[in-house]
């Protein structure tokens, strides 16, 4: 009775129509030029230390309607090497097919797993993860960077590996001027990490926000809260793999972690300015009202800076998704245009400093 | 670098942490003689065609509340097998240190899987899993039959093997004479069975309902809405696998499906009068209020039946969990105490009809 | 200190910014000649026995998307009186501003509120609701019918008033008779009226389905476990209040009523096609298979009707809100072509009776 | 037809049912000598600018598992006054019955509403709230005063009274010298006011916080999304008026805020200590292990602090509610046992500083 007989393949291909729900996902406006990807490069399956078989973190991908991920197994932790006997590259192998199928772009990828320093590295975009099996590290990053990797430093904050404070490492040094990271996580899972988030300012990183699933998803993500996985928003050419690649190395990204959105000004700018449409601008009298629109499924918080002192409107104020508001604006006796200025303060262009921006009435 | 290394193993630990909660559990009574243990005998890992590694069933029945479960893997369906190599015991082994930790009660058991006939059984209570695994049906029974399993027939109504209904074959006649099935799955996930409903209260056999959860049990119940997977009550002297035995051997179970409790009328009736606490009787001039207070998890829905034509009261009534009602009652010129009647609807004792009842006043 | 001042008028601008997300709407797809409506025409407020303000069954309705409301406070019944000293008009005229500005209909009605018979029934597009207090009933009716009012009988099978079963008196055959009484309540918040259902299909009567909300609505309705009220689906020509009106009395309605549409075949089938995208038709072998969208907020539920001997499919399906399905057919060995039959259960076109359906391959 | 008939009678006995569950209830502990109690003191109906019924205030209070309640309607601001004319205690005389049904301790009190300065105040434990309707604003905290009123600031940081700043005014010192202010609000609704949270530490005074709820709770307070209103944790001898207003004269409170907890550090740290029950201490190697349990509704964040540099532990812990974990320290070589320092982030003792506390081992 070893055959695949009939009723059991009906009830798989019934089980294949779950999951196909997007009931999930988010909506993330795209930038002027750019495609907004939701993407998450950093995730276990029972392949390495994850629980869960490689089939369902794409279904997961799926109904949160992400654009593209990787399964990064450990290429040296394999606990469950004992009843799982496979090569590197098979947990990839094995999700390919579903994620074809659902449209969800699968990146090969692995985690190099290492003590401090220099601790853990992803390296995404490989052709054979099998080259990373190696007992020096070292020899480990130039086999990803011989096949052109694109490579990251995980959670440089994790207590485990840094118990007291989120230190650079010599090792770190030498491999960025090595061209071995390009990459750091500034957020990984549940923990943002401001060091991080400051090195990739100063030094040119791409800043990276990955879940590092191993569990079901739905055991660490809350949905029903509203919560939602950190991932990387990439701000891509076009929806391909080839495109992600080219956003990474140039940096084009956000970490899109909690209710918060961590980039580069000049991609928060538009984000933001993209995920609310002005739609109505009213004078009269001494009175100002701008009503707008958050068409985006963010939330933004808003806070008050320096300001037309004829000037009086609100010091905080909270912008939920889908929604539209009225702001009230007072003008002092001779005013009749001008801006009020504000940061949006979870929209982090710097530990600690929020995206300034103004509204023109 | 393949030794198991400190951080490693403290993330390990950590992540040991979660899933400690009982957020999930659902409060249901005792009845007056026995416990009411919530049990799941059927579900799968990645050690068959489930999804997930068998530590996660533990994790997620812990979060429940559950008190017993049995990881059910195909004997003969094993997709992963060319991946996962290991023997039909594997699953419990894995399992077992977690449920002893967490206090989960783990019993050994596999399915038996045929087309029809005799389709899917289960067997619990095993010793060794892989003295099933032979191929000739009717031996892997007898197998389990010598080891003293209780054994049930899995989703008699599933329609990739009953596709124009829910029949009774010759074969389950065989077994059934020949004490190779104890009792039958009466609901199995989202599906009840009207037939096999019916045929364990005139056979006397066992009425079972599971899960069958293959998925992270998340993705196939939304918690969130209320929401709870398939189980049986089983009414145990103690908290124990042999009590367990002891009572699906004596046919002491219920199925709670849906919003339904399925199951013989002596313990549903328990199970309604332990769940509701009648608080206070007022009757004043030609009115009667009975205030009571549902102290369970589970909600009720009452209907009225032949009653006293003297009295008016409700004619369905909806009785929420952890609430207190108060029901009005108008009595007749000449009525001072009576009993208002009705039926619990959703207290199924047989198809199609709900618990009698009645409350005196 | 009795002026109103800025800051308090500002908070009030603020206040009004809330509530205008429709993040409850559900989408209901639109027929092939009608736009399918959401309307409420039963609802209280404190100028009757409920327990908000007007503006806010406006707020309510428009976070759920509704297009078009009724407030129907009791003229005979108003508990607040000692506090709220207002005509009957007044509740529909402190609403309506509120109504315009959000883009809801709001229908001017009342409620006529008598002991059974004939019980409770509205009056719907009144000019003037002051006309419909008057100590005869029958007066009332025909203060109503002479502002051409469209009139339904309010939750036929209320317990406080019909104890035993839901019964038609005399009196409303004088009603039916007469031109008074224009529809009937198939569902009523939490309750459904089998008799009622017959009686509109046999006396040509609307169907209809209301909240008769007396609490704010999200007391009664758990919107985070998918629950939303009881509303009537109304077929219009345009989103307008005379098409409303015109759609009514020419009983283009249906009733959804917690997971049921209920109403007349025609509709409900269009209903269901539009619905459901039918997006891939493949056949191989001895095998078909139909992958479809359900690109609505309804979920499905299908039963398999007397069908081609030739064909093995599914018994009951589950058609989820937004979800892809592949359903697999198996065909004889003659067949390449047929129909596969079903009843879609939840969409009633009798009382127990689903609609009737057809898939081609 | 003017008569209240039987029907209705039942009808709104039957509403009365409803709301009786406190299913939304949070359990915080009690302190050691006091009683924790759950108190919202800011709140509105219909009878000055809120948008429902006085005694709908008390169901939700109920159904949130609230002790004690004001409804402190504005004195000088009723927008609905050309419908609802009553005088200024008739909200608490209308809301008084349900709420002793209910068991909710329900607080007479106003608003005095005025413009900056000196802004809004509650006043609690009124007699009449008549006599506080007079045109100077100080007549109004006089007559509060000669009833013994408990008075607090509202909202000192309301950007529509200080639309720069939270200031502190000179009418403040007047009143706070006079005895006319005895507590400040430090966080009001979704608004939380470091100032102010200074100030009640510099200057003696009683920390408040109010939900200041106008819509009907669940409009602003998502309960599904495991929010709760802001409300004042009263430290009480028992579970009286009198004791809520001996408790609120000594300053006995704190402020649950989102997911923080203000106040003082000896409340606090009482409050952590029996939310907490450590369970076991493992010492092995140069290993030790606490495990705990948190059975408080309370999550609370860790972090490190200055420590023993001998030990490694956590730098960052987030303990959920109901939840049990092991915390993991790795000892020095000759360390043997000791402390590990944490301060409780979101046990805020001051603004931006969290609760210091240490567990030994």
């Amino acid at each position: 009775m070893k055959r695949l007989f009939y009723p059991l393949l009906l009830a798989l291909c019934a089980q294949m129509s779950f999951g196909q729900s997007q009931d999930k996902s988010l909506f993330i406006p795209d930038l002027d030029q750019y495609k907004t990807l939701k993407c998450d490069f950093h995730m276990h399956t029972v392949f390495s230390d994850g629980l869960v078989w490689p089939t369902t973190r794409v279904d997961e991908a799926y109904s949160e309607g992400l654009d593209a991920i990787a399964l990064t197994e450990h290429i040296e932790y394999r606990p469950h090497k004992e009843d799982i006997k496979a090569g590197h590259n098979r947990s990839y192998d094995i999700a390919k097919q579903r994620a074809d199928q659902l449209g969800v772009i699968l990146i090969k990828g692995s985690e190099i797993t290492r003590e401090m320093a220099p601790g853990h590295h992803n390296a995404l975009f490989l052709q054979d993860c099998e080259k990373l099996d190696t007992p020096e590290y070292m020899n480990a990053f130039k086999a990803a960077k011989a096949q052109n990797a694109f490579i990251f430093w995980n959670h440089p904050g994790w207590d485990a590996q840094q118990p007291e404070e989120t230190r650079w490492w010599d090792v770190h040094t030498q491999l960025y001027d090595g061209g071995f990271m390009q990459g750091i996580e500034v957020a990984n899972g549940a923990g943002y990490f401001p060091e991080a988030h400051q090195w990739c300012l100063d030094k040119k990183l791409t800043m990276m926000g990955t879940s590092d699933i191993h569990q079901p998803i739905q055991t660490d993500i809350n949905f029903a809260k509203g919560e939602h996985r950190t991932i990387t928003l990439v701000f891509a050419k076009e929806r391909t793999a080839e495109s992600i690649k080219e956003a990474l190395l140039n940096r084009r990204t956000a970490v899109f972690y909690q209710d918060q959105v961590i980039g580069e000004e000049i991609w928060l700018k538009e984000l933001f300015k993209n995920a609310i449409r002005i739609e109505k601008v009213n004078k009269s009298d001494q009175n100002a009202q701008i009503t707008l629109y958050n068409h985006s499924d963010l939330t933004f918080t808003l806070k008050k800076t320096t300001h037309d002192p004829n000037l009086t409107y609100f010091r905080d104020y909270v912008i939920k998704p889908n929604t539209r508001y009225t702001i009230h604006i007072r003008l002092g006796k001779t005013t009749s245009q001008g801006t009020i200025d504000f940061e949006v303060a979870n929209l982090l262009i710097a530990p600690g400093k929020g995206l300034p921006y103004q509204w023109k009435f």
